[in-house]
């Protein structure tokens, strides 16, 4: 588990780095498809991350919304607000909290049940998604992507649970 | 390892759904970014995922171009063709295979080695990453892409390893 989550905080290291090249206009700009922007997409990211990891532990979650948080600077801020909290329960994940039972409540008042294993797997799954998004937006205004491989990163060099 | 592949197989296979509302030139319409087409990015989806799998066991891996897998009926067969040899593998994954080393030979003549465990999840944050690109896509075409949600779907109740 904690091999995709590394992977997913380099590559999403990279996106911040390559967003300096781009002006506050270009990060905010209203795109087809995903959160509209890249900015809001790389919040987004940084919010269902940090909001997850707390909701399975019954902590109250993020619910700040993104008008407070367009600028790169700002993101990037958040991000390393979070990160510690999030970084340190991943680095405890153990295959025993795998069937963990989480409730989640959904907005028709319905209880529906995921497991740990699943929330973790979502979270990964979300990031790499979005990330996705992000490639197809950079192309639209002609620059070259992060890359997505996650061979080649020298992951296999840290431990994984 | 598995609960991963098995979300990707699902996934991929709601998106071969979603293209039965397509038509042949919407599948095949040159696209900005990723490998330019829906149909050519299922393809490579498929082609990725087996060819990895072959490679580091040391066999053959798959050399044809999408020109001859131009509809999504092929794709499909391609699919079906190499599915059952990748689940069997990806079923009879253990943790004792995560370390095992694979020397890969770069165009340049170099040689890398990447560890199985991440070749494996390269071939997962492959497909995720491309998925992400088709709902950018999907959402130009004017129509909802599919759910890339991982919860949701009963995965928790397969075995993983």
């Amino acid at each position: 588990m904690q091999l995709f989550f590394k992977y997913n905080w380099m590559v999403r290291d990279e996106w911040y780095q390559w967003c300096e090249d781009l002006n506050e206009e270009e990060l905010l700009l209203d795109r087809t498809g995903g959160k509209g922007s890249i900015l809001h997409t790389l919040f987004h990211i940084v919010d269902v991350e940090w909001s997850w990891i707390r909701l399975i532990q019954d902590k109250t979650d993020f619910q700040d919304s993104f008008d407070a948080y367009k600028s790169l600077k700002k993101v990037r801020e958040l991000n390393a607000n979070f990160h510690l909290e999030v970084e340190s329960f991943v680095n405890k994940w153990d295959a025993n909290m795998e069937g963990r039972i989480f409730y989640d409540t959904l907005s028709d008042g319905s209880v529906v049940t995921d497991t740990w294993g699943e929330v973790m797997r979502h979270i990964i799954a979300h990031e790499i998604h979005h990330i996705g998004q992000l490639s197809i937006w950079a192309r639209e205004i002609g620059k070259s992507p992060v890359s997505a491989n996650f061979i080649g990163r020298g992951l296999s060099s840290y431990s994984n649970k």
